[in-house]
Formats: C-alpha cells, structure tokens, sequence
C-alpha cells in the first residue's frame, strides 16, 4: 500500500521508447508499430501489493513475485499494463486477429476510405502443402515450380479483383459495396490495445506451433520486439511458465509418475485399463491422447512403453 | 425474491419454439436459424425483482415493470435472457458483425474444412450510389444498364477466384492458404449466442439508418422475426424507448424549449452564441450539429427559426 | 493513418501530471489518486482517424471530431484512453463500483493482510431521510438532535466490531475468517484501471441524481477533478450530449411537438390515448411516464397540458 | 454444420429438471439454486462442428471431442451453454464471487428493500487457525473452547448490528444509508447467469485447496451436484484435464524428465544452476519454486533429489 501522499511520475520504458513510432516489418507489406503504453514490470509489482498489503514490500524481490503472479495464475496485475499498437495486416489474418474480444480495435474504415491498394504476395517457395495428419495445418512447401504458376496466378486475380474494384468506383459504386469482392488478402491497419494480460494470452494462442504462420510471425515480433523490452520479467516468467510449460492431465502424471518410477508393465496396464491403449495383432495401438503424452515423454528424454523399443529397454538389464 | 423451495419449470415461448430450427432467408444465399434461447419477458421481470426485493410483487404488473427498466436504462434484468443463432452471412457483413465483442461465436473454419461455394451476387438493380453528403454511406441505385455490366464482371471475378481457389488445393495447397484470396463476398457460417441487452445494443446499432443495407437486412429479421416473436413486451418497450427515442443535447433542449415558446429570437441569438450559426450575405448558416436538430426539429413539427420559411412564420401574426 | 515511419513521443498531459500520485479527498477518509494514464484528447483523434482513413485530416479541428463522436455513439476511439487510479472508500460503496465489470482491479486483501483500521463516519447531521417517493432514494435530512443519537450508536458499534476482529486475530483465528463481521463502513483500497469509453459510462451512471450520495461524490472527484483536466475537449462533449442530454421516446417526442405547436387538446389527446392519462374526478391523473415527461418539459419551460395551470394559459388568449 | 431447414426442438436435461428451483443448502443459511440452463453436452458438440464444418459427424464420437476441445482449451464451443442460479450467501463470500467479471448478475438491493435478517453464524468447532505457512490461508481449527467464546462474541455483536440498523430505519434513516455498518456476514441473494465455459473457470480457482472454504462450499455444490447432472462428459472431461492436472515449468519438466531417467546429479545440478537450489552447512535447501515441484513430484511417487532420503535411494543400488 503506497503512502497516499507521494507525488509520482509516470513509469517510462527507455528501451521501449527507443522503438515508439517504428514499423517494425512482418510478411510482405505489413507491420507492427508501438503507438503508446502503460505500466512496466514495476507497475505489476506496485498493484499486486495493493492486494498484499502493507509490509510485504521487502519481503520478495520483484522478479520473485512476478514469476510468483506467473506461475500461479493470478492474473490481475499483469492487467495493469497496457499496450496500444498500430497494426498493418492482410484482412485474412484480421479475421483471426479479431476474434480475441478484450482488445480495443479502431479498424481502417473501407466504407469512408478507398481499400489499400495491397495485397499479400506469395513467393514461388512458400506454398504450404495441407498436412496429412492435421486436417487445420500445413506442413513442407510446395515445389517451387508448381509455386511459380500459383504465385502468376495470384497476382492475376488480385491485379484483375482490383481492377474491378476501381471500376465500381468509378461508375459511382458506393465504397461500401465496391469492396465486396476484395480478397481476403487485401491489407488493412487497425489500432489495437489490449492490456498485457489478454496480450500474453493472445501470445500464448498465436506463438503455439498449430497457430497459422502469418499471425504467428505478427506474434512473434509483437512478443520477442515489443513485450520482451517492455517488461522484460514478465517476459521471462511467460516464457518459463506458460509458453514453456508442460501440461500432465490426471492420467498423464499418473503415467509419468509409473514410467519415472521404471515401471512399464504398470504404465501398459494402466493406460489399456483407462481405454487408451488396445492390442491389434500383436502390436499396442495407442490412441490420440496417449499420442500426445508421446510427444510430451519425448520432450523429457522419457520412453513411451507401448513403443517397441521402450519396452526392449525396459525389459532388458537394470537402466 | 422467489421462494427458494418451490419446484420451476424452464420457461417456453410457443411463439418462438414454432419457428426454432426453421432458416429464416436474408440476402440471397443467407439466413438466420434460431438454435436455442433461455427466458422471456417473465424471466426479466423476476431478476429485477430480485433486485427490488421481496413485496413488490403486485405493485407493478410486468409490462410496467419492463417499460420502467428500459427507460432508465437497467440493463442488468435483460441480460438475463439468451439467445443462440445459427447464421449464413458473407463475410464481408461478418467482418461488421463480429466487432460486437460481447458474444459467444463459433465460426466455420475455412482452415479446417473447404470454404462454403457460394458468393453473394448482386442483381443488376442493386448496385448502390455513393452517397454525396456522407462519405460512408450509399444513396439511391445506379441505373440497371450500368448494373448490368458491373453484375457480369462480378459473376466473373467471383467464378475466377473460385477456380483459382480450387486449383490450389487440387496442387495441396492448405487450406489455411489457399483460402487467402477468396473475395470477401464468399458466405461463411457461424453460431453466434449473446444475451438480450447486448443484442439490443446490436439491433439498435444496425437497424439504425446509418448501418449498411446488409447487415440492415439481417438485423431487421432478427428484430422483427425473432425477438418480437421471443420477447414482445421487451420489443415494444425497446422500439418506443431505444429506436423510436430522439435525445437532444444540452444545447438542443435548451433551443426547443425557446421554439417551443414561440420564442424565435431567442432561439437564434442563442444558437448563434453557442457558435452553430453564422451570418453570411444576409443568409444564416447552420453548422453540423443544428443541421441535425434540423431533422429533429422536423419530426417533431416545429420549425427551425435559421430556415427563412420558419421566420417568415414566426415573425407573423400569433400563432 | 498515419506516416508508420515516423518517431513518436508518448502523449503527455501536463495538467494531469501536476496532480500525479495525490490524494484527492473524498468522505473523511476516503481518496482518489490518480497513478498512470495513457493518451490524451488528440490520441482519440488519431484513433478515429485510422478507422477513417487518409486524407481527412485537415476536413475537421479536433474539437469538432471529438465532438461528433461523442454525439453519435462513436465509443470506440474513447477506448483508446486509459486512467489508473489508486482508490481509498468504504466496503459499501465499493460494493457498487465493482458491479461495473469493463476496469481491472487490485484491492486490498483482508485475506492476506489486517483490514484498514478506518470505518466511515456520518457526522449528527448527515443523517438522510428515507424518500417518500422513491423506493431506493433519500431526501433531505434527519434533524441533528436525532443524528447526534445516531452517530454515537455509530461509534459504539464500529469500535465494537474492531474489538472482536481483533480479539479474534489474538485467539489466532485466521484472516479471511475473522474479518467477517467487519463493518460494510470498514474502509478498502482498490487500483482501478478502465478506458475512457467505460470511464464515462461509469460517470454518467454514478453522477446521476439518482446514484447513492457517497458514490456520487467519489464520481464527483473523478469527473471534475480528474477527467476534465486529462481530457477536457471530451469532458465538454460528455457533458454537452451525455450527462446534460434529454432523451425522449417516441411518443414524448410526439407530445413535445404538439405543446411547442401549441396544440394542447392534441396532446391531451394524444396521452389519453395511449393510456398515460385518465380522469377521475373532473382531474387529469399522470401515470409514472407522464410525470417523468412533465420533469423534462419543465427544465425546457414549456408547460404540461394536463396540469390546470396550463390547460388555464393553454385556454387563455393567443401565446 | 447442421442442415439448415430441420426442425429443433431445445435440449434438455431430464437429470438437471429433476432439481430445476431446488434449494441445495450451503452453509448454515446460504443456498444454490438452478433457475434455468441453455444447451448440454450435445449442444457443445453441434457448435464445434459448425467451426470444424461439414463431414466430421462421424468421425469422432461426443465424448472423444469434447475431450479434445477441454485438453487443448478450445473453449469457444463451452460457452454456448448457459446457467442460471438463484444464490444466497453471505456478503463477505459474495465480495469475492462478484470479482469474476464474465457474468451477468441481478443483487438483492439493500437500498431498495430491507437487508436479509440473517448473518452466517460460526459453530464453536469452526474458528479456522491462521495458517504459519501461508499469509492468506487457514489450517486446522482452534480448540472448541475457545471457539465458544468467539461463537459468543459473533452472536451479540450481529444482534447488535442488527439492532442498530432497525433503530436507523425506525427514526426515518434512508435504507441506503442505514445499511452501512451491517456486518460482512449478512446473507445476500443474487441471481447469477454466466456460461460454461466462464463457469468452469471459476470452479477451478474456487475449487481449488487456496480458495476459501466458504466459497469453496458453494463451488462445491455447483460442480457436483450441478454441473456434473447437467453436462457429464465435459465434468468428466474437467476433472481429467483441468482440475486434476499438474502443470510443469519449462525447468520442471526437464527435472522430472532427469529424475525420471534416474539422473538424480544431473537434476541436482540443474536445479543449483537455475538458482532454485543452495547449500548451507551441508545441506541442500530448495527455494520456493523448487519446494512447488517436490509436491508435484510426491503426487507422481517420484523422489526429489535434493532431500537426503532420495539422494540415499539414488546413491544405492541400480533401480
């Protein structure tokens, strides 16, 4: 609780002010612009002692309660800062963008203005082939020759949907019809401040690996050139505890613990027991959640026992 | 304050149960489905009575209640009521309609599945006007010659881009890419779930004559079709209260009540001191804000004294 | 839309900054204290100009923009503004601040700390008189000779409920368990975080006539004190077309052009007819919307046909 | 996406009617009650198909996806269901219910009505102990005896509130005023309306062990004997993913993955390098973070390398 009396100056981020106004560059034609913002890691710190109270001010250190608030999720004073930036991005990827609702947005306004006059390119090398596993991914790239001809023919159809548009215009096409036919890859801008909770959980949705690769690349410099010089513990703290974090469902701890404990005979049992697991010709066919727990396994240099080579080992000398 | 051991029964609206499931059409290609509502009018009357406490019960019957409520702007009773919609829209109109950020939505993914092969088409007839004197919106229709090509122009882009779109995904293109230059006329799908005081707000929002005609259009079917339907005391009390009010400024009320006294003079000199008034070659000029009183003016049946007509009058013989 | 490559400056305001981190006082132990803000009148024109596009910088003076947004239900660029307060005030009156849900909150844990050893005071005279009318307001004063009696049972009881939360502390009860018989007078503290759009909805809900006398004069602290020095363009139009605005449904809109027409047997009529209005008695009874009209066309001075004095003036010879 | 012309009939929940204006009591005079429900599992299902689109019916089964959707927090589809209930709980556990901000509430008004005569009441063998290890918790209970006396305390000093109150009303003291001194503890009734998705985000901070135990006690009631009859397979799936699952830091899941291997010096080291782990007069002592992870790992059954008797386990012979 801070003395009521005590005059204040606004908190400032040298490192962040040193890129306030900059456009910072994504995909083609796009990017990302610090416009203003509030609070620094200190303001978190200042707010969550109001929670606490007087006399806790010396008894952590602001890192250590930052990664405290962190780590056990309590987050209203990350909602303290808050963040405003100026945005340039394709409509397809707007459309994404904008589904997170606890941002404040001022979007470029096609009805009063006339649409702007681009649109995301593709080069020859970065079409994404639909990926087999994940009926909503990509994996690999295309051919760059087969990429030649798709590229001509995106820049065929935009140039041609511009040419379009503009006819309308001129025939006196009021704007807010004219633009019905724009592809979704036209570019617009936006306003948009969120505060710095809902921004890290924007973060935590648009950094995963199964968001699409546009908005990921937005995310990307949003957090490691804007929110990592912001507030640089917080940052880390997100990195350590959310974006790094492992998560055990109540059967998956429960294996892990088994696996850990060098018990696979268990682990089989108890995964087949829960549904998760049948045996086919000879073979242990593990089903979607016991997939995942594979891939988390892997990430700690544990073996998957329903695995062949698993179960080698661990049927064979003491590990 | 109910009595808090009597058994319930969910509240049914037969009006509405009739058409639940039924796609009420918008547009060419598009509709709105009723899924699933929760409450009525009833149920709105009994959480403000909550509020007001036990003994209230005869003071006013429900109607009077309801009116009361929306009059004073008591918002909290109504979002007691829920709505859920399944909906077909372009997404040219969806990019409007989701800026409303206090809803639930679960939109069609075009990552996941292939996009719905339907664009909205514009008749000939249909094309509208730039409007002169409000640069975001349209006025009156282009004539049906010039409609006829800027229709056929349409059909083709739309066709192309279809193709092109579809020629992607025959080279494996993902989905999440290929979509990327589908016009923004292409029809997408969503549930969409909000509760009676936020969809209000909406409908007060686009059924004002300011909204675009397309989501105009959709709005007046959800209004008329649906909630009136749901909720009829909530709907009159909304349309005598919300759609059909005028609110005047300080100012205006001020220069209404001169008007209103037959004091014309006075009603100049005042709004000539507020700066909305100018002399010009003997013509007096109003600015923005009285041009809007204007029309207030006019739906009430008094006159505006800056207006010649208006001044010949009040300068005559008793009114 | 601005030039993305140029630097920028954070907005300042420096008439706010010369009252950064005070304790404006409220009530006899409460404050405001304002901590961080983000933008300023022009930031709200930068935002507003993104959504309108290039070119229209020049077409209106900020004021006007401002002006116009305010007026037309625009909130969005208002979003762009943000104000953290540290706030002192009593349980009962946070009780309703909290019920606003848009602002981030840190208040102070009873839980985690000992509660605030302050409880709000009424002095003999401040004593207010349940209204007659009005079910949930009060009006006027108790006599000082009552009040003394009460102030001193006041005293007594709040010392009272001290000594048995701190009785409780000693006996080690814990926390979060002793506080509950806690005075709803005990004074907390809160950081509150909104944006501006939400601000002023706040303030226009809390400086009503109608709002509780002690939330109305934290309100009071914040509009006056705070928001029009921050941005004083947006308070003029808060208080030109929000808090000093007249709203009239349909058919007040109706009845006031009938009076201002002169037309009183019309707008005897009128109300009759839609059963606003009956006589018992040889007297015109107003019901409750007739009698809310009556408030508003006395503040314009135009007179109420069914009162006798104006049917007298409205009989009487030519206005 | 479901064929637009079929007719609908509403989902319901026979298991959830059978208790639909039941009051489940909580405390000693506190009550949950289900007022109204919209959707149930199935409808959660149907939402998620409209996003995942057309052909995936029958591709995965209900529970399989709602699994899906609860294990990677695609919680759009959760919040097309809605719950309503009638509370009634003590004002000092409703200052803490109401700081979820996603619901929709309708309060008892204590301005409008007289407050609730009755305050929770303490038993003797239900003081909590302050808890040593956690500044805003509890553990264990005092001795009975003691716990008398407060009991005692608690009961003269509410009467003595109370009386005081109604002597304010009784010399004409404005109910909104006289209000101001009842203790925390008086009961309040509420209806609260908040959808699925938003409920089990309040369960699992309120189910939680840190949570107090009175809201505790609500939350109890309303995931059991509630949620679990209203909408069993996302229970089921809340409890497997949410409620019951462990979390590991970016650090932890490399320890657990070394402790796993049997590396009990490679995760010594590790935790040492981190900062988590210091020595002192021969003893290793872990910080805060680390001491968070030896319950994790006791849930699992796995040693923590840094106590004595695991390092004695870890120096023996091959596991």
């Amino acid at each position: 609780m801070a003395e009521p009396t005590e005059r204040l100056e606004r908190p400032r981020v040298p490192a962040l002010d040193a890129i306030l106004g900059e456009a910072l560059p994504v995909l083609d034609q796009g990017f990302v612009r610090v416009v203003d913002y509030m609070g620094d890691d200190q303001a978190i710190v200042q707010a969550a002692r109001v929670s606490y109270g007087a006399g806790t001010k010396s008894v952590r250190e602001d890192r250590g309660l930052i990664r405290h608030l962190m780590r056990h999720r309590h987050t209203s004073p990350f909602e303290m800062c808050e963040l405003k930036l100026h945005l340039r991005l394709p409509m397809d990827c707007w459309r994404q963008w904008i589904r997170h609702r606890t941002a404040s947005v001022n979007e470029y306004s096609t009805r009063y203005s006339i649409a702007i006059d681009e649109a995301a390119a593709t080069a020859p090398d970065a079409w994404r082939r639909q990926a087999a596993d994940n009926r909503q991914g990509s994996e690999g790239r295309l051919d760059a020759g087969v990429g030649e001809g798709l590229s001509e023919a995106e820049r065929r159809l935009q140039a041609e949907a511009r040419r379009v548009y503009e006819e309308r215009l001129a025939a006196g096409v009021a704007r807010e019809q004219a633009r019905k036919d724009l592809p979704l890859s036209t570019y617009t801008e936006a306003y948009w401040k969120i505060d710095l909770h809902n921004l890290l959980h924007f973060l935590a949705l648009r950094l995963d690996v199964h968001a699409q690769e546009e908005i990921r690349r937005y995310a990307t410099v949003i957090g490691e050139r804007v929110v990592a010089r912001w507030v640089p513990l917080t940052w880390e703290a997100f990195l350590d505890f959310r974006l790094g974090a492992t998560t055990l469902s109540r059967l998956e701890a429960e294996l892990v613990g088994l696996i850990g404990r060098g018990d696979m005979a268990g682990a089989l049992a108890r995964a087949r027991e829960a549904g998760l697991l049948r045996e086919q010709d000879g073979r242990l066919l593990p089903g979607g959640e016991l997939r995942e727990l594979e891939a988390k396994l892997a990430a700690m240099g544990l073996p998957a026992p329903w695995r062949r080579e698993a179960r080698g080992a661990a049927e064979g000398p003491a590990r």
